[in-house]
């Protein structure tokens, strides 16, 4: 059998810095015969900067037959005054609705090393675990018509939010797919209370939930109430599943409450391929964070562990996804820490590569 | 001349006991010379119940007509199976349409005596004081087309974002204005990377800022980021302003910062009318509270703070205003708290009532 394939486009930023380190971890992995065929491909300002557009055909048509795409972040002043059609973004949202990557999961998980970083109180964040799914291919992100065009003797900037049944009960599905497997819970958010496509939304997910998965506790609730509480409360929550929108909000703040963005990874998944395994790319929630790129001050661990999705929900390799979790927060406990990970202790910052050879070490 | 009128609207769930406390406040001021003419009237559920619609077109020409408008609250589970068309918060969105209130004005104060409330850690709430100005009458609230229609053999929600120069120019403006009564510092949020509509935005609140207030320090952020750095470190911000449904979450979550969301006003302010005052809309922020509805527990101070906005930008009393900002400090000094308000100190709440006497015995 061939060996399963992994498409890396670094991207912006602290991106090919990040994925240097992803690199070490494949390598060790591939050490130990689990071997990766591994390609790599530009996407963001930097594609625009080599091919004048954030992704071009070609590299498409790879991410498009790859087992898995690898991603590190994409955007920087730099490309601020490109116009909207070739800004490094554009490339993201691409292979987003081309890969039809419909269940963004965005897991917030708070680490107990790190707790104390949160900007809340750490008995409302320790030990959180929530994972939330953002539907990633609708909504005001693609919908028709769209742009800034001229009415009377004024411009008007129009989207349109649009959600179809089934795009609904996709997404729908693979939150409580994921809730079977962890706390059998789902929440879902709109505003079903001022739009029509959240009536919609709630709607369909109801029946969803009692025609598929009556097993589920599932519970609405809109999203500006959603933002409270899990401001409030976090861990009142397993699984939320929400629109692009909202979920782009939602999950940067549940990311947040964590206190450590440069831990968190994150899956889109698609329909499953002929072979099997879902369409997908892994990301890290952070962005290309511009003002440190090539500082070697970037932690690697949040796109570490989005490589540690693609081995559980790509590949299957869910003890080994296990093991390399363990081996991060092995390294954490011992107390080594990136720079963005230190409080006032005082302590020293191990850098990029050190961060990412201590992780291998500890595999 | 004519005293300045009033025009008061309950609403549903805990509306009419909070605003039973506001007309004791008001009675007082009125014993003080400062007298207005109050007419009351029914809203939302209330509104529905006696007339089959959430606000009747009586209703809304006396809203027209008043100097100021004071509303307790909308909705209720009673409500949740009505069509769209007639739900509570339809009469809410009426008023704020046909009223043209463009400025939603959000406070997001933390009190200290009520700090240890938050789910943040102390230190980064301690002091906030912003204030998030939230378009109100636009945007995707009351975009057209919008529905749920039929394509095909199933159905789509669709909603529109629209939003016109000229309605985020003045928009703008109000955040220019208030920032040069507070910190001269302006934080404008939308998602220009994704949506055109939040580049006409970037782009319309950077002219006004240019050409008219180059004085204020102004920044763009993606609300995403946004919704990150308010959780982060609120206190980087003095004024954000935002559209409405990114204001609808955004101010949600800024309240919830603070930890007591039965403490926060808000005012809703429109064009000035013949006699200079702004057309204005006074509300909690916190909602109608059906499950504790009726039982004498709910806190009156959003609503009485509420009534303070009032005085401070309909009726230029910003005294008077201040005046009661301060005795609903002392009330809290002295320790007094609703339910709300109670942690686990084991301390015995006042009712709804008794936190009104106090406060105007404060006065
Ligand atoms: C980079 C940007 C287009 C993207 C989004 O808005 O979806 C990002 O914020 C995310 O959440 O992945
Ligand atoms: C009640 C509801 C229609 C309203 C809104 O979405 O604007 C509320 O959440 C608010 O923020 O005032």
């Amino acid at each position: 059998m061939a060996n399963p394939s992994l498409l890396i486009l670094p991207g912006d930023g602290i991106g090919p810095e990040v994925m240097a380190e992803v690199r070490k971890v494949a390598d060790w992995f591939g050490s130990q015969g689990l071997v990766f065929d591994i390609d790599e491909d530009l996407v963001g300002g930097a594609a625009y900067d080599a091919h004048g557009t954030p992704l071009t055909d070609a590299t498409m048509e790879k991410a498009q037959a790859a087992d898995a795409v690898l991603l590190g972040a994409v955007g920087g002043p730099k490309y601020d005054t490109l116009d909207f059609s070739v800004k490094p973004e554009r490339g993201l949202l691409r292979l987003r609705k081309e890969m039809d990557l419909y269940a963004n999961l965005r897991p917030a998980q708070c680490f107990d090393a790190l707790a104390d970083f949160s900007s809340l109180k750490t008995e409302v964040v320790s030990g959180l675990d929530i994972m939330i799914v953002r539907e990633l291919t609708s909504g005001v992100y693609f919908g028709e018509p769209r742009g800034i065009v001229t009415e009377g003797n004024e411009r008007v900037g129009i989207n349109t939010q649009r959600y179809t049944e089934s795009e609904i009960a996709r997404v729908a599905r693979s939150a409580f797919e994921l809730a079977r497997r962890r706390g059998n819970k789902v929440c879902s958010m709109e505003k079903a209370n001022v739009m029509e496509s959240g009536i919609l939304w709630r709607e369909v997910v109801q029946k969803v939930h009692d025609e598929e998965y009556p097993d589920i506790e599932l519970s609405h609730m809109y999203a500006d109430a959603g933002a409270m509480q899990l401001t409030r409360w976090p861990k009142q929550f397993d699984v939320i599943v929400t629109d692009n929108l909202f979920g782009d909000l939602l999950s940067d703040l549940a990311a947040m409450l964590t206190g450590s963005l440069g831990m968190l990874p994150s899956a889109s998944l698609g329909a499953p391929m002929a072979n099997g395994r879902p369409k997908a790319l892994y990301e890290p929630v952070h962005g290309s964070a511009p003002d440190i790129a090539g500082q070697g001050k970037a932690n690697p661990i949040a796109c570490i562990l989005s490589f540690a999705m693609a081995l559980r929900y790509s590949f299957d390799r869910g003890d080994e996804a296990a093991r390399l979790e363990k081996a991060v927060e092995a390294v954490l406990a011992k107390g080594l820490r990136t720079a963005d990970l230190l409080g006032e202790e005082g302590r020293q910052p191990v850098s990029t590569s050190e961060m990412g050879d201590a992780i291998v070490a500890a595999l």
